[in-house]
């Protein structure tokens, strides 16, 4: 099958005309290069307005803290007493409860100190050939961005990233105030809060709300804060019911070709190749699974 | 003056507590650190909704585009032809005729051809020693973000930065089509699109539009358009009625301290330094004039 998607490939790239595109290259690809993201870290969120977005937890990046949504989900907590109370420009979308003082459930870890991030490097981490401005040396592994010293790798904060909101150090939050990047990625976040997932469908529902007019886009009105309707993993819905999402394989050649289209573009477009990409213009291509 | 700045750099550094954030610095500086955007660059245009926004241009880096919408301003073009017609997530927001076939006022530049680059390095050119994914050697000069290869310089497409639509090589666009870049700084763009000026205020206005449901975020159906209902040059509005707008000097010692505090955050909230930042994390900042 892996000649299959070359010969793809080589089909695009033979075609005649310009260099396929990073969207050429993820329409033509054969279902071998996704992969499906376990129902059992799906998580879905529903916000009042019928705004839905699905998260692909990171258990493997923030263990404890996944573990912990889990529990709030299981629990029933989000949707007793979250809201989204802070719209940020160019920065985040967060949610949590806005007293502050809703107990939590039973079981709840309350400074998780392995989300930050995790030791050595993940499994099938390859790097790009890119710079960075933030020092680290990125790539991808197992479908997600990854930034690495060689000593120890973590989730990067580009849009779409879910980080688990905290208060002052020691603290490193619970889970039960989470937030999405929305703009330009505030790598300058990467292991001082735990990312714990990525919007993997409906940011749109998101980052498009009103900003918050408070200090750092907090809503001041109670009455502007969107309340959290239902908090489900994918695998308490029936299965016909569930959405399912698909992640580009990132050990596939399309998702190296993709790379390499994404950091030169080729297609008729374009008039200069730029030679390089930011890791947050590289986070693997999601979809719906077809 | 500069001793006077130091000073208070000194005193903040010596405060006891953990080091200046960021905005501490800003709310801390003094008037000398700032430089107004002269009325003559400020272009102010109002959607409907009472969505306004001001727009610095950028007649250094793009001279043709500029003096294009100086044109089409002064014609009264904008208001009798254009609206928002695209919002993408994650990308752009950008507004222009949804029919493409008003005419343009006469002397209309059709494919400047000196808006993506500019010979040589621009005046006062300060580079960061932070690296650059895109290879570029990226800094500020004259209350800019820059990006240089040495043999030329051109704006950097980040948040905020405002870029001319155009249609298929060899067209260069030439204004009456404009876009203002949301989300992670689409730097693929860099010298195949022409800059020509930056949201100084009002992002948030059409940040938080609904994304358009067509192909790249166009809006499908026309009543979803923004009308753009008034479009105007500072300098046509009466003094006292005018929007005053400031940008941090680039050359100014409080900027540097901006930047090392950006790049290496150690006020209290942080437990590691990043060591490095993205140059779409360090546009200058920008105030309404105090």
């Amino acid at each position: 099958m892996r000649c299959a998607a070359l010969a793809l490939l080589a089909a695009l790239f033979l075609s005649g005309g310009a260099a396929p595109s990073p969207s050429d290259l993820v329409a033509g690809s054969p279902a071998e290069a996704w992969q499906e993201v376990p129902a059992e870290d799906l998580l879905i969120l529903d916000f009042a307005g019928d705004r839905r977005l699905v998260i692909a937890l990171a258990p493997a990046f923030a263990p404890t803290h996944a573990a912990n949504v889990r529990r709030l989900v299981a629990a029933g907590w989000f949707p007793a007493h979250a809201a989204i109370v802070r719209v940020q420009e160019n920065y985040v979308v967060q949610w949590g409860d806005p007293s502050g003082k809703a107990p939590l459930p039973s079981g709840i870890v309350p400074r998780p100190t392995d989300g930050y991030e995790r030791p050595g490097l993940p499994p099938a981490f390859r790097p790009l050939p890119f710079a960075d401005a933030y020092g680290a040396t990125v790539g991808h592994a197992g479908g997600w961005a990854v930034a690495t010293d060689g000593a120890a790798h973590w989730l990067p904060h580009c849009p779409e990233m879910v980080g688990v909101g905290r208060d002052m150090p020691p603290d490193t939050g619970t889970g039960a105030e989470l937030y999405a990047v929305i703009g330009h990625g505030p790598r300058h976040l990467d292991r001082n809060i735990a990312l714990v997932g990525r919007v993997v469908a409906g940011m749109e529902q998101i980052s498009s709300l009103p900003r918050g007019t408070g200090a750092l886009g907090f809503y001041e009105a109670p009455e502007a804060r969107v309340p959290l309707v239902a908090a489900r993993m994918a695998t308490s819905l029936p299965e016909a019911g569930r959405p399912r999402i698909e992640v580009m394989r990132t050990d596939h050649p399309v998702f190296r070709a993709w790379i390499d289209a994404r950091a030169n573009r080729r297609d008729a477009f374009f008039i200069r190749p730029a030679g390089g990409a930011d890791i947050c213009n590289l986070l693997p291509p999601v979809r719906p699974a077809p």
